[in-house]
């Protein structure tokens, strides 16, 4: 007889993210403990070992971080002098501070992907409206886009400015404030590759993503059309950025794909990611279940597809709270679909969950995610 | 603004097949309760609100299921009469007690299966040691397989004698004593189907169970060089003793395939099984899904396959404790593999884990299966 000491994940954050991450644990019989905001999160309600807390404190991160083997994250909200701190405990920190500050500060971020040759939008610091005007004037001109350096996600802290009388909100926060171009692109790209400590990394097919009023709305896996040159290039480019960044872990690329066939770098993520849910019932290993083998320091897995396309489509909040009652017209109309909910209470145009379809005929397998995904929030009603 | 209120399935038994629904579960946005033995429990380490009691007493049960929109089971060994009870307070209870006890009481289900004409081995009720010899002589004669009617599973409770002396130790325990003939069979195969309230039913491909020292070893999926007309058979009965016997939820047929090409039944399960195991990575819904949505009476999910080939090996408990120090060699041998550890204590031959693989080349397929158990057990060491 013996006893099975298998290792213990403490993940900090208990959105959605941690709660699909607990459930790609399970299997490997991975212990989880969760830092949550509140008892009611979506994570928290799935997760066996939870610790209510503000991850905001140190000392509420040292408490948690007794008996983790190692600790990973739901968001990029931790401040980095507190992942320092950990460290300096012995708590290895996966993705580590001096890779996760590209995913905190966009202006730190973008000067990085500058010095390694990545490209991206023509950007700059800026310091107040006027120098805005000046930054359009470098350029091509009004619109810009304007982005508090920290704090922003789907849309949030993020403007987009038609001139110097509309520049003046984004300073209000007082943190720093980055221009970039308004890039012409064709479409949004994402690319997922995971690392691990030792080294290895794996890329999952490139994807298209479709925003929705600066939220992502669906994602086509493999991306529809794209050159298998300009795939390459768009794996090899997020395999670069994790290596240079010394990510371990999952890492989203976002990407903008121009009208002239370039790839310019829009956003990273260190963590699962939006771009990446179709992996849980289209790739062979999900990025869930690839984020805990690589901070885990395991061998990952297989990050190919099962499926010719694999579709997902968010679910937001509508004006009908019940969506258990459209689960019974979903699930017989179609009854390879997969659904994901988080738990969460419903909000007008928040994600509380999506769903994944994939089959051989694309138009039919995005047909089914949208009227799903549409179905759930109740916009479409037959 | 609404909150959104999903069902709470109430699970009795901390097992592994507990643990695996529960996974299945989240993805639905489905709350789960659960009755454990013990706080260490498989599933206990791995769900939110878990109630540790025993499942025998009828008071903890009518406690436990305060709050439960339905009661469902990791095991089979719910006195029957406190199902009714719980029937009687108003709670959904599924399978339902006079379906239930046909998977706990062999007399009981081999006496049923007669009525509704689904062939069985030749069987009595036998009295004493002296009668299983005259049972012998009404047939082939000697071995007979004797079974108590209640309490067994995984080959306990089941003895093959050769002849009157070994009959003795079965009426032992003071449980009624089924006997049956030894069955000359060519192979084992399970029928496994999902049956709702509604009576709507699916059926997955019928598999190839190969066992060791009575216990499950692997399972292939499909049963290799079935006749369509043999497996259309075994898929109609299943579906027949589902109906016929009320089931709802998951229900396992394991059959004998004889030497001259008829099927029998061996035994029922009325839960997710062994069996159906290879679901998890090798069907569009798994039978913990398809058990859940059952239950909850919602529209059951597409069984049918999405590889070629599909095999299950049961990981046992070895000499070595250390299963995940294995980790490191079999993830790095095969990518595409798929681990399900149960966060089990390791026990010589105990049930610890099992592995999925699947592709389009069933040599390669069972290989890669059959290694890495071996090597997660300790038989293969390279």
């Amino acid at each position: 007889m013996g006893h099975v000491t298998f290792p213990v994940v403490g993940m900090v954050g208990g959105g959605q993210l941690a709660r699909m991450t607990h459930e790609a644990g399970i299997p490997l019989g991975i212990r989880f403990k969760l830092l949550s905001d509140t008892p009611q999160d979506s994570a928290a309600q799935v997760v066996s070992e939870v610790v209510v807390g503000d991850h905001r404190d140190l000392e509420t991160l040292r408490a948690f971080a007794q008996g983790c083997d190692v600790i990973t994250f739901d968001h990029e909200h931790v401040p980095t002098g507190h992942l320092r701190a950990l460290e300096a405990d012995g708590i290895p920190v996966r993705p580590g501070p001096d890779a996760l500050v590209h995913a905190q500060d966009k202006g730190v971020m973008r000067a990085r992907l500058g010095e390694i040759g990545v490209p991206c939008p023509r950007h700059r610091i800026v310091a107040d409206p006027a120098d805005v005007t000046r930054f359009a004037e470098e350029g091509d001109g009004f619109p810009v886009v304007l982005k508090t350096v920290r704090g922003g996600y789907d849309g949030k802290g993020v403007w987009v400015v038609s001139g110097e009388a509309e520049a003046a909100e984004p300073f209000k926060a007082g943190v720093p404030v980055l221009a970039e171009e308004k890039v012409d692109f064709a479409r949004e790209l994402a690319a997922n590759v995971v690392r691990s400590p030792h080294g290895q990394a794996v890329a999952y097919p490139v994807v298209e993503s479709i925003q929705v009023g600066g939220v992502c709305d669906t994602v086509i896996a493999p991306a529809p059309g794209l050159s298998g040159a300009l795939s390459a290039q768009a794996q090899e480019l997020a395999l670069t950025v994790a290596k240079e960044l010394g990510v371990v872990g999952h890492l989203a690329v976002e990407l903008f794909e121009t009208r002239d066939g370039r790839l310019l770098v829009n956003e990273l993520a260190m963590r699962p990611h939006n771009s990446g849910h179709w992996t849980q019932d289209g790739a062979v290993t999900s990025q869930f279940a690839n984020h805990v083998r690589a901070v885990l320091d395991l061998p990952l897995g297989d990050p190919r597809p099962r499926a010719t396309w694999t579709v997902m489509a968010n679910v937001l909040g509508g004006d009908y709270p019940d969506m258990y009652a459209a689960y019974l017209h979903c699930m017989a109309r179609d009854p390879q679909l997969k659904i994901h909910m988080y738990g969460k209470d419903v909000k007008p145009g928040r994600k509380v969950g999506h769903v994944n379809t994939y089959g051989d005929d694309l138009a039919d397998v995005r047909e089914r995610a949208a009227h799903a995904a549409g179905y759930l929030r109740g916009t479409i009603t037959e």
